[in-house]
């Protein structure tokens, strides 16, 4: 943006051109909401929430239990005989009459499965670890957390067919997974399900039989994508069982619902057409930026707003040449695919980055709103509260700093005294996490007291008194007393040309 | 009201003039109270209670699933097959034995059941939305999010009967009702059920086995009204289950409680009288409002007091008449009810207007009690407290610009990072309302972490950082900073005359 | 208290003075809290936990339903065949072997069940209300909300027995209910059970068989006492199911855990020692009290202190009369009850006045240590802190009034909205609390949602924003300014003669 | 540390002396987290996790409760008939083939039980209280709250093997437990499980038809301990289940998953290199501190930085101690065990000092933590800050102890009311923590509600209004006042030296 402070000696100038830039700036702040708010819309999360509810909160006929609750390899085979099945196939309607043929395939009636789901498993070598000498006689086998570098690759069970051979991640085109315990490489032990049910039953009953899963199974991904043609939405959805080396079982999953296909209907391509002038923005922005920089030199990179202003346009210009790639991808992928309806297919990259793209342009929203204050700082009232905030950002950044010793402090405390029992403070990001919580009243003190019975309550009560009582305190009197200050100053100073007294007088000629 | 600035200068006067107006409107605010107070009371409650626990609670027999938790088609099934009939019809006491034939007919035993229930499909037509290219060999059928324009209006299944040919919104003399999804139209596949167990059975046996509800279906209402004798109170109640174009079903209901009958017993004759009052209130206030308006003119309405005393005889005024429609009207719809006891009563209209008619009374005794501000800013204390709220207005009113500038752009953040997975954040008002509740310290922060392991944290802490920690605390500094200002110049000022003094010389004389 | 304010002028004679009452205070203190710890242990709420769990949380065989969870008639007899019938008999060990004849009786074979339970019920006439003119053809019976002057009084069913006539308050020796919906009276039509199960359970099918329950019921009480000698314990259980007129069924339940027969165990004996003691300090105070009134005459009631002490005197003479009272009382009751087993013991009245005994001697203590702050108040840090409450008092309460009316205007907002629909709202005292509560971080914001899409969350916004954004920082500007003042006032006062500075002279000597 | 006040004459001097010694500490920081880090890990918790829902969430067949909602002695034998079972003997894969003989023994198939699970129970005397003289006739039996002198001793049922026969603390070399109730001894009628599930069956189902439990049961202990290979973890497991006097039954656990074999993989060794550095900075640190007592004598124990080194010494002693103890006593217990398979093994003791260790540890880290402010405090926002606290610190503690008196006095109150209803209130001390809790918005409002309809929403509304309204402002205006005062003098002095010139300095040269 035009540096504007060579004519603060002119103040109706000054006012004038901040204010043609205001304009143009607020239109670029429409035309991006528009872009972004059409990006996304209740119905996606409505998509989201009946397929979770779908395969998560089904039960298993014998225990009652759920995807959500499971705790045992068991609990798996319970998952996938009833509940995987009754998700993935809809054969038949509620009078119990069949489907025909056509409407086979399709996820309450309405999602469209793409290709068949996949069952991926990852193992670990059983010499992955060293036993204890005390122990060797006893136990013979040890099996690492899974780590990429003990990854078991060797066939087992049956030894042939893709479930019992190891399948690497450039066999597979995978990519690998952020699990709750570990990263999962992209390899593994493969099985693809069938189109209909009948068939996927007796895969299963196949592998539960022979013993698929073992000691050694660490995960099992169970990877599918549905299409729904009504909205035009992608779901891909991947369920994830660990198994961690403690025994147990601790499920996850993902539920990425995305708009791959951008541009089908009307309303679509009015959102093409602001994408059009959005880019027309941005390379009017670049140009203007250049200018500034070729003028300024290093000087420009001092201000808060040049960076902001560059920030903006990097991210803009990364999500356009992302939407572009994606557009292209995603329609050859298609092509392949319904050519081999049989065949898995990965949407799990290409969903992956969508979410990423959703998020940067989440990120470049924010950013664009919050570059509107520079435009609003000439109004008095203004002035005066930003003046405020910027007077005291070095106390308030000094004091953050003192703040945070004690805070990690308490939270390394928290992390060693309770980790093992309470998951809140099982890791020491979620300890910081929770102790930002307490001081907003989320949290489970039970949980703390049931931990230790003499600290956690001790624990408690000192965090809360130093932290609640004491040092936020200290944040408030830091903006007090500036704000005094700040307008102390103000009001002894003379009045200066306003935005308001701008209008007044255009309106008195 | 009577403008008092003119007789500042006799304070005496003043305070006399003042005292008699609030004594006045003091009887005012009685008489309305009385009325309001008497229109509300706890059993209210417990008829909503006891009718919702009894549709939405009960299990059905086979899953344990509830209304509350349905999720499929064929979860209405299960719902309409056992939890409505055995809500709808107590054919039998607790020992087993059959009721008597007059006492058929009461949920119960005690709410009569006015008319018969009545179902309502609305349906969207299989050719509402364009499905991509590259499906277009796959995917023959598209039923688009509901929209009245595209709504399926042709006879299907059986082909006969109301409940398999369109009647339109004029014909059912119905209205549009805003649900969760969509705003739904009047008309629709109509089904009455009948007035026995039996016979409704039957009905409900033919429609599921004749596929009635399909892939076009978007939304099914099952409506009725019952009506308790004892607390002369109607129910009418709408339960809803909407089936959005991504699967599934999203249940929701409406239980209005409402006293559509309200002159009975020798209680309700007492607040007629207080009516009666009232609206004479409404005349005198009329009356001075009007002489003040041609008094003053234009500067009338640059008081805030002013346009108070204007929203309420307004306000008062609709809901007067209001008042008298019903009551005509509710007496000839149950004339003809009662006459035809197999038809479908439609309370739906004058239900819902009587909900706006309360919620516009609650409106008017707020505003009402707001007024008392008026009179009582003569105490020292109060102007002190009132005179620091009206200097900082100003301040507070930019910055709480400034606030909400940066509030919202949290909020599209957070809508378009989590929208798809969280529900709290799955429109963009939810959103605004979630980042006030996390204030207040209402909040699910592993929901946000589950969303997005990266993202969800930092938005959180940042959110709490700069909001919390910061922001708020201006508003304590701005209120803080002018109320010491106020107290220095108020103590440097000379004691005014005040209310206690006038009573003190009183009782010299 | 002996006022001190005329020996100020000495101020090491005052300080002296001082710390002599406030040693005698002390001991007072301590001899009260000796008296109130023993009163009370955690046993008494495990006692009251277990018996609650046995009787609320039982869940009934077929609906798995429990008695928190009732909502019909039906309910109720289902809890009484089972639930009911094992909580009350225990006449089998786990293994299946039969209790020997001596240790029948024995609620978890630990506590006695005294004479045998009972049941009431309450039943309202036929005729108690009057059908809208409409209805009359259709509706025949109106049974009204209950209310004394209402209930029906005349036999009915079988005719004969006291299940089956009424029996008034008198005849019971009963006394009134305060229960969810109404106030009950102490008559009814009564039942008692038997001491053992087989008999029990011919009673509770004889009354279902005949249906002892109709619609004019509008309570039925089950009451009985059972006595644990291992920890010498009464708990007197009422458990009370309420039919409002609307239909359904509303549970509600009374465990009184007691310690009727105070005197036991070699500890009690001590408690008495001290009792007496108190009541030895309780005549000093009276005599120093009425001396001082004597002396100072009108002027005494004047101050705050004074007022407390009268407080604390007429608190402790009342507690220690009941207390013999109870004493004499109980040991006559259960001389009658155990020469008559087979009856039913009304230990309703003693413990309902324990209760409020122990509640006001809960409050006498509190009281007692508030009163502490008389004497501690010399310290100087202690004077500035006081001194500043003190100051800022009259503003407090002048912007307390101010905060309430905005209060009250807000909860009849809410309870005329959200009545109807949510609970918390159902009563303008719920209203009240909830709203204190929203202010604390403790609400449920989706209730208010879904009772009004519009108006809930606005309304909620607008509460948020007036009353914790603004009005409440009011209260912190007040004390904040009111200290500073008061600080700036002490620093430029002498320093006053302190207690650290007694105890250094006196060490100096 | 070298107390610095000698060199402030000579700034730079000072500063460099800072700097150094900053350098040293910030090292020996850095190893002792290293060290902390890596005795914990998110593995613990999980391995906590699956093991405690193993154990305490599985259902009971028939009546669906589980360990955690046991209410009686039968719920004891249903969890040791199934879930126990199921728990601890893990014979058959998924798919029903019988594990091979060498995979026995392993929870999960990767956690080997060591030795055989052990049943302890203890008994009271039926002698053990008096019954009052009115209830002799009838109750002739008192078994009173457990307490050790009142342990029943005698050999009971079937009056042999050591199920019968009662074995002392030091036979069974057991140790004493807190529980909910009372704190047991170690000693106890004790019966081992044995290594397969149908001989195990077998000893619970003899004990539950010899009547094991009876009425003077006042707590059962079931104890094992397993250990994972995989990760090399111990989780030593305690489930009580307490018998209190009022009858019912109340469990509690204790998962302590403790690493007690320290040194096995190479990251291990890595981890001793670092403790023995730790050893060095903690002798360099004694000669140091030695140095500088002899120097100062008895002045040095003034400064809260004095205080501070020596209680992370003494800390830090004691811990490396116990850390060489425990690793000779295990290998010698392992030693023992692993040579008689048959026996319970008692890991209670070893795994109570490990958790014990473990926070000695983590207070060590956190005190280590908040010394670095000694090295920070001269910079000069730091300074204004920390001596805004000190400076208020004093008037804070004076307000703490009035705060305090306060909160005490509503803590007992609230325990004197609530406490025989409400869990939260039910002792004192948690009667203190759940004021606390009011504080930061945790609390149950509806359960003060039930417990005293009158007296507990006034409660609430009085404690939060003067606590959190009135009180809590104050610290906040002790806060703010000091912090203007402090800014004031700050900026009246002329500039200190600062670090910043001193690198600026060292930059120039
Ligand atoms: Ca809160």
């Amino acid at each position: 943006t035009r540096q504007t402070e060579d004519t603060t000696s002119d103040k109706e100038m000054h006012i004038k051109t901040t204010l043609r830039e205001l304009l143009v700036y607020v239109i670029f702040l429409i035309i991006l909401c528009i872009v972004t708010f059409a990006m996304t819309s209740p119905t996606l999360y409505y998509y989201t929430k009946v397929m979770s509810e779908l395969f998560l909160d089904s039960q298993f006929p014998d225990t009652k239990n759920t995807f959500r609750g499971m705790t045992s390899m068991a609990d798996f085979w319970r998952f996938s005989e009833t509940p995987l099945m009754d998700g993935l196939y809809w054969e038949k309607w509620y009078n119990g009459r069949n489907v025909s043929q056509n409407e086979l395939g399709y996820i309450f009636y309405e999602n469209k499965v793409l290709g068949v789901p996949r069952l991926r498993q990852l193992k670990v070598r059983n010499d992955s670890c060293t036993v204890h000498s005390d122990f060797q006689n006893d136990i013979k086998q040890c099996y690492d957390v899974y780590a990429k570098s003990i990854e078991d690759k060797n066939p087992f069970g049956k030894m042939n067919g893709s479930a019992w051979t190891y399948s690497s991640e450039s066999q597979l085109k995978g990519s690998s997974h952020w699990g709750l315990i570990s990263t999962y490489g992209g390899g593994g032990y493969v099985q693809n399900l069938a189109t209909t049910m009948e068939k996927s039953k007796i895969i299963i009953a196949d592998l539960k039989q022979n013993l698929w899963l073992d000691r050694g199974t660490r995960a099992i991904f169970v990877d599918f994508t549905v299409y729904n043609a009504n909205i035009n939405l992608f779901c891909v959805v991947r369920l994830l069982i660990e198994f961690p080396a403690t025994g147990g079982a601790i499920p996850s999953w993902n539920f990425r619902t995305v708009k791959l296909i951008r541009y089908v209907t009307a309303g679509d391509y009015f959102v093409l057409a602001c994408e059009a002038i959005f880019c027309l923005f941005i390379c009017y922005y670049i140009v203007e930026e250049v200018l500034e920089i070729k003028r300024l030199k290093f000087s420009y990179f001092k201000s808060f707003w040049n960076i902001l202003d560059i920030l903006v346009i990097v991210i803009s210009f990364v999500c356009v040449i992302f939407n572009v790639y994606r557009t292209i991808k995603v329609d050859k992928m298609l092509t392949d695919l319904l050519k081999q309806p049989e065949e898995y297919p990965d949407f799990e990259f290409l969903s992956y980055w969508q979410v990423q793209f959703n998020s940067a342009i989440a990120i470049l929203v924010f950013l664009a709103w919050i570059k509107i204050f520079k435009y609003i700082s000439f109004n008095k009232t203004m002035t005066q509260l930003s003046s405020t905030l910027a007077r005291c950002a070095k106390d308030l950044a000094g004091f953050a700093v003192m703040f945070f010793i004690v805070f990690l402090a308490f939270a390394q405390l928290g992390y060693l005294i309770f980790g093992t029992q309470v998951k809140d403070f099982s890791s020491f990001p979620s300890a910081i996490f929770t102790l930002f919580r307490i001081i907003l009243g989320d949290f489970n003190f039970h949980e703390l007291e049931a931990a230790n019975r003499v600290l956690g309550p001790m624990y408690f009560i000192l965090y809360v008194f130093f932290v609640f009582f004491v040092l936020l305190n200290m944040f408030l009197a830091i903006i007090n007393d500036t704000y005094s200050e700040v307008k102390a100053d103000v009001s002894s100073q003379q009045n200066e040309f306003e935005v308001g007294d701008y209008f007044k007088k255009s309106y008195d000629k």
